[in-house]
Formats: structure tokens, C-alpha cells, sequence
């Protein structure tokens, strides 16, 4: 079989895998900004994607709470990458929600983390520290992956070239916990 | 079925893209950087894939010849991409190759043109003008689609969803012509 030919027969199960990113998350390339990885995200935590262009976050899940996205190809760097122009907006912003740090081995996703607030306070503290001593923009200041690895809550844990499996954000244990605090908080 | 059982039909497929994509052409991720879309221009075209992390350009043919490789999505734009420093290194750089230029709707590639330096030489007198007067890079001029499908060769013309066909670069006649012209001006 030649080359074209491989491709001809692929590309029909491409198309059926961008039809899934645009129908269900306004994905229209896969192929762009790691559009095909961000479907697995979405698919795996029931999140649904937020539209990059507004003023917030990135996902969303169904009783309306925001998360901050985050991913790493561990072939690549060991760390998350945050903001070219953090400030104390986005550092306001950060703060409001909870993030969630996805990490691959280039498009293969082994797993997810998600970090609360208070988990990731040390870093917020430095940069606003940094911030408020230099006036400056911080360009885009790391976290690193084995601080989310130690101090995160795992969500989902798999090895390359398994099958995927569901392990919503929503129904984890310790996220019931913390929106009940958040209720509480209200009153 | 449900959405992770469709991603488990589907990832197979997506595995086996990425894994022509890593040993004929070492593009590690096709959901970063239109590395996905770039292995199809590859595969049609017959050029091979040049280490992006050298001084040079984008892919080489079978004779040695390399060549830039720009893409557009005109679902999001109707120009090309250059260079977001442009200086008088590039333009001569850029001088010497002759340039590819595929055009997609999201991932489905639509158009390949070649064009010859002689063809894009008014924009490189145009940069070059503007280089020399105001002694600063460019931050990306564009080459609109439009000059592109005026004044290149086309190579391929494929509707959205059709199979893809070979169209090898070092084959097409007014290559040949050019390489005749080239070899004759080494004498």
C-alpha cells in the first residue's frame, strides 16, 4: 500500500474525529493550537469548552463552575506554561477557579490533575510579589509539573495507547467538598 | 455510543496518522503547530520534511532542491504568513527556493502552488525597499491568496472531502523547465 493510499484510508476516521471537535466544542481544527488534545480533555472530564475570545476561562462544567486549562507534553518541557503578560488581573482572575493541568506524551494523554485555589496559592503569592515589586508584566512564569504532581488531585491516571475512559470533574469527592464550602460561603 | 466509546473507535486511526506522520516525516505532535496538515502536503507533494531547528528552509525535494512551505485556513484568513522579524537575511534567504503554498478549509487541504523566486519578486522588492528605508525588521508581511492563485503554478485542486492524489513537485513540467534554466546558468 503507498503512502496515498494509507493516507485515503485514514483520513475518513480525521474527518470523523473533527467532526466530534467541532459538533461538540466548537473545535474546527484539530490539527491547530492542540485542538485534537483538548477534545480528549473535554471528552474525559465532561467539561465543556468556553470561547477563547471572551474575557474568562476555558471550560466549564455543567453547574456552571470555570476551570483554567492547562497542558504539557512531557516529550517536550516539564512544565505548564501560564501567561506572556501576567499582571494582577489575570492574577485576580487566576484565583477565582479551579484549574485543571493536562499532561501528554506528544498527543498521547497519560494524565489529569486538578489544583484548587489554595493549592496553587504559593505561586500566586510569588508572583504578585514579583509583580508588585518590579510594576512589570511577569512573561509567562512556569508551574512546574512535579508540583502539580505532588500537591494536585489526580483525575485521571493512563497508559499511552490505552483505551480512554470517563472520569468526570463534576462527581469527584473532594469538588462536592469544595462547592459546598463555596455555598456556605454565599450566606 | 457513547462520547469516550466513539473516541476509543476513533483514536486507533488518529494513533496510526501520528505514527506515519513520526517515522517518514519526525512530526511528533499533528495537533500542534498544523503538523497534521503539513503531512499531507508532504505525502502528496513527495517532499521531505527539513529539521526546523536549522538555518534554512522548510522541505526538500528528491534532487536536493528545498523549498518554503507557507499554509493558510481561509476559513480564518486569505494571506499567508512570512516572517515576524523580516530583514534583508530573509529576503535573501526566502530568494533562493521556490516556495509551496497549500491552502485548507479548517483540515481539509483544497489547493497546492508552487511558485518560483521570480514570481514573488515584486513583494521581495517591496520588502526589501521598505527594509532599506526604515532599517527595521517586519513584523509579517503578508502574501495574499489572491497573487498566490493569479500568478503560481498550481499543483493540486481537490474538493473538501474527497480522496487525496499524488502530485509530486519534482515531477511537474515547469519544474523541470526551471531546473534546466538553473543548471544552465551555473555555466
Amino acid at each position: 500500500m503507498d503512502n496515498i493510499e494509507k493516507l485515503n484510508n485514514l483520513f475518513p476516521h480525521i474527518r470523523e474525529y473533527q467532526k466530534l471537535a467541532s459538533e461538540l466544542y466548537s473545535i474546527n481544527d484539530v490539527f491547530q493550537d492542540n485542538g485534537g488534545k483538548l477534545l480528549q480533555v473535554l471528552m474525559i472530564t465532561g467539561l465543556q469548552n468556553l470561547d477563547g475570545s471572551r474575557e474568562g476561562n476555558d471550560a466549564v462544567d455543567s453547574e456552571g463552575n470555570e476551570y483554567e486549562l492547562k497542558s504539557v507534553n512531557i516529550n517536550l518541557t516539564q512544565s505548564f506554561s501560564t501567561n506572556h503578560h501576567l499582571n494582577q488581573h489575570i492574577i485576580d482572575k487566576y484565583r477565582k477557579v479551579d484549574w485543571i493541568f493536562a499532561v501528554y506524551k506528544d498527543i498521547e494523554l497519560v494524565e489529569i490533575y486538578k489544583m484548587t485555589p489554595e493549592m496553587i496559592e504559593p505561586y500566586y503569592t510569588k508572583w504578585e510579589t514579583q509583580y508588585k515589586t518590579t510594576g512589570k508584566d511577569i512573561n509567562n512564569p512556569k508551574i512546574p509539573l512535579k508540583f502539580v504532581r505532588e500537591n494536585g488531585i489526580e483525575i485521571y491516571k493512563n497508559k499511552e495507547g490505552a483505551d480512554f475512559f470517563y472520569a468526570p470533574i463534576i462527581n469527584d469527592k473532594e469538588h462536592i467538598e469544595l462547592n459546598k464550602i463555596k455555598q456556605g460561603e454565599l450566606f
